[in-house]
């Protein structure tokens, strides 16, 4: 069965650009970090329900993107979201930042740990979270 | 007796300008407030103390600038930070953001207002922060 | 005859948030140049034409904003925009900050004026960016 | 020969927070960029000077970090920078986050490509910039 398809939308605004013209490229983690909590919201899973319950237990581990072309202002961008990897304690969510015509802009990944109040990681993911974020799992990545 | 004068410095960065070339008019504000938390540090009221004492008890309430001259990527800015006012719940802050050549680049000020931990004002100002800041109240505004 | 109205609408993000819990009050301003971009992009204006023709032409040479209650992630928020005032090589922009039940969370205003080139005042604003942004004056402000 | 050592340090602000109350991960990338700028500029070639000969010519085209321990506002951090590794039209830029007493809380990397000004990668990394960066280059990633 194919995976389920989350896909997020916005424009690249003014202060989304440097003097270079172009999309700061450390704004894009902002974008995807929007797109992250809308799809955690959609899922059933809010962020500041986790939050405000005392603490973010889901904290993000490594970041990464790549730069294909660049984004200008006013420029409309649609990010495909997919969850790129499920393990014992984390997860990895994959963005894909598309531009109206579908050429491809750029690409992100996120990894999200689960953790005790403490600070010391958990025995692994809640069932909670396994079960909201599974149909969104790629399917090159089979758990 | 002339009032204390604080001063801190940044540089603009590429980050803080946009596709127009010149710093995006809001990111003034986070310099501005750059300037204010070294500033409480340095009088004995570091920010972070107040916010893991369990509430920021000090809401900005309300903030101003205005632009004389552009900003531009690599500009050496100095702000000058006095306190402009001192009332029964509230101070307010002044900057003045200089270039090196003494051109007064933009002015900005903000509006700190005591509340309690419902969310209700104070009843005023702690001794501790009106004998905090009130070395830095401008001359121009006796208390 | 009333005003045109225009809105804008968007949710507080984790990033917009700050250690105190809410809305780090610089970023007001970022999300009230969002909805002057889209108003700008709806009349006809958009910036990025302004910007690609050679230079931003309508620099903003004040902001202030109020804030009435704090603003916490996941809260939608609805910007209402009306133009303020039309002076001769001017205009001011309000903003009103809605909550969904209507309450009010902040307000903020914006002044933009219109330059040559070389960086000196416009003699005047165009007839195209008056007439684009005349049917949204606020009618307590008549020309 | 060891390679020179390039450091840069900053404070965690209250903006760089989110409502988890530790660093907001996207913004250690502002900080990151800072570094590289304040490097650049050391090694004689100020990124606003690349920018204002008419277009940036380095754009970055990936970036990564790792998050080892969380930042919260008032800590003072020190970023380490080196050059990673050195190719025909790219390099790697390489930081280290360290706390004060030499805990390290992250890492990140970001790589920059020569570009033409038509957006085609150059034939190569110009000797100026070649020459500049070496002295820092990594010494596990021989040239």
């Amino acid at each position: 069965m194919d995976p389920r398809r989350f896909t997020y939308a916005f424009n690249v605004r003014l202060h989304d650009t440097d003097a270079a013209g172009r999309l700061f490229f450390g704004h894009l983690f902002r974008h995807a970090h929007d797109a992250y909590e809308t799809f955690m919201t959609q899922v059933g899973l809010p962020l500041e329900r986790l939050i405000r319950e005392g603490e973010l237990l889901l904290p993000l581990v490594h970041a990464e993107a790549d730069y294909h072309r660049p984004l200008r202002q006013g420029d409309r961008v649609q990010v495909v979201l997919t969850i790129d990897e499920i393990r014992a304690r984390s997860f990895a969510v994959a963005y894909r930042f598309e531009m109206p015509d579908g050429t491809l802009a750029a690409t992100a990944k996120t990894v999200h740990l689960r953790i005790n109040r403490d600070g010391s990681p958990a025995a692994g993911l809640s069932d909670e979270i396994r079960n909201a974020i599974l149909p969104y799992l790629h399917e090159d990545h089979p758990q």
